[in-house]
């Protein structure tokens, strides 16, 4: 019977040895624990893009899969840790809101704060709770401790608030949230908000944009193209280029959709 | 008995979801498998990095093991998707010519096309078969499935062209095709076209570097060498700084090699 | 009984194919090692930051460890090969200085070169021993071999000697030795060498800081703070703001520390 894997989602890098001594920690405490790397290059602080980045790769993980997750720009103060449980598998990060996107579609069926794993004193240094509390707990429930065991229940996780889409007059409103690597320009209007056979017209960086198309390469190279991509949100991209240069957008940009009369 | 190594070479970077959806399909999907990463930071759809990456890399891995190469500006059109036997290695990638590098130095025993893992509709998402075809081809084949059961035989796998050194007049004309995270420059000429000994003189940059050394540190720092490199190409370096910056060469320049008469 | 986890620490980025060729050799040769990567970031040639990155993270590891750290300028020239034992955990690595913070603080039980593992000729590429010596080596020790049958003792590893904090008239005069990648720099002045308490100023880039605080979040957001780090150094930071920036300091700032008198 092998261990569950335990991954890793932080804004470290990995120039620095602090994903390195989490790594040992968790070597040391679970020993044979699959250890992945999910993210090291989370936007330093970046909430938002670590939430969103969270509830759009954990539900790909089985169940028993154990989640580290270290943005934590409170680290230290008063902010509390978590242990959750989601769809039998488990998170452990710090009370700011990083899980909270994920807890939107997928409620938690337990959360417990860490507070068993922070001792006061010189064992637990306040400025990298990811080495001293975060991955001790995680290789904990890795080997096998009940998430009960970990400390005592919240029922008030904090949430992040996203801008939702508006809706008015035949057209959303749709904000870009996230730029990827290739320059893609992914909005927060999912396609369980709207029948993309209904647009008939998509707006962005003052131009015109079309239809819905089913991938990038519907359009020559070079030409932009808007599909709802692999996670289900509308997107702007260049087929082979980057939209975000191409059509002066970034993360807060407006995004029109226009919707046949029906 | 231990499932095979899974190893993962893409051009999503890490910062995005993408590379961890897929690890979470593959830890899914064939639970207890070795998932390594080659790398993600393949330049943006770059198939002549990518190709020349997995030919160097993969004859290092020993038999069993599993490739996944995603880099595929296609995603979603026509083009198809690939399942190869090489070596009693297996690779999964777009049928672009990212394999293709390595086809021509280790001839393929087997190729298949993944049609059976690619149904139509809302299953497989049409901007990331990285994640919904490539990632369960790869798992299926580390869970024992035979590689005839991917799909139909290919015999005509896409093939990219790279520039071959040029022969006249007792000089090679070769072309630098990569420059790595040194600056060093590795050209097209490989070690087995050429004896080292007969070379007398190389230039780069419009610059005379003099004949072929073993080693960087065979100059003094900040000077330039040309030696052959770990994989076999004729490379032209500074020992301990920048070929690329100090030469003012980079893809596509050329390197002039004038061997001795004979 | 699993095998023991080997780490990579180098210099060579991931978007070449160096780090795979290396993973390809121990997979080869160690079949069923768990193989973690710690850094592949280390700025190229810098082997301060790869001695101090080696030290911070080593001690965290368990017994068995295999570390191979390839920060290698010199490869291919005169410099040795080492294999060393730490606390039970075992370090393959250049001898030029990248193990010597670590010795400092832990003592080696046996260091023994790897001259065995470097036989002359075409199986050992001179510009790459980390894929040729340092990983066969380490796939040894992984499988069993013992550290004695490596090769010849070493007595005289090369040492870095890092600045160490001036003192004079109540005052530590610091180093910046390290800018992480939040832009808080850290200092060689150890909490081993003084007493938090003791201090009732901290100057740097010009401004004075105040005394020590215990986390970031004990300021306010964009507000310098000064602290001991999770490694136990002095450091100077900007809540969820970057220090180096906006207190232009870099490595080798000096930091002073003025301390009351008692």
């Amino acid at each position: 019977m092998s261990l569950p894997a335990i991954t890793l989602t932080t804004d470290f890098g990995t120039r620095d040895p602090y994903v390195a001594a989490m790594k040992g920690v968790l070597t040391a405490r679970a020993p044979g624990a699959n250890i992945l790397d999910l993210s090291h290059e989370i936007g330093a602080h970046d909430l938002v893009e670590a939430a969103l980045f969270v509830a759009a790769a954990v539900p790909y993980f089985p169940a028993g899969t154990i989640h580290v997750v270290v943005i934590d720009p409170g680290v230290g103060t008063a902010r509390r840790g978590l242990a959750a449980r989601v769809a039998e598998q488990y998170l452990v990060a710090p009370d700011n809101g990083v899980l909270s996107l994920l807890f939107d579609q997928h409620p938690p069926a337990e959360v417990r704060e860490t507070t068993r794993w922070e001792p006061p004193g010189e064992d637990v240094a306040p400025t990298f709770h990811g080495r001293d509390v975060f991955a001790p707990v995680a290789a904990a429930l890795a080997s096998g401790t009940s998430i009960v065991d970990i400390g005592p229940p919240v029922t008030d996780p904090v949430r992040l608030e996203l801008p939702a889409p508006g809706w008015s007059d035949g057209r959303w409103a749709a904000r870009v949230i996230h730029v990827d690597r290739f320059g893609n320009a992914v909005t927060n209007l999912h396609r369980a908000s709207v029948d993309p056979a209904a647009i008939i017209e998509v707006r962005a960086g003052g131009r015109a944009l079309g239809r819905v198309a089913r991938t990038y390469g519907d359009v020559a190279p070079g030409e932009p193209v808007v599909l709802f991509g692999s996670a289900g949100y509308l997107e702007v991209a260049v087929n082979q280029g980057r939209a975000d240069r191409e059509l002066g957008i970034g993360r807060g940009s407006e995004v029109e959709v226009m919707l046949r009369d029906d």
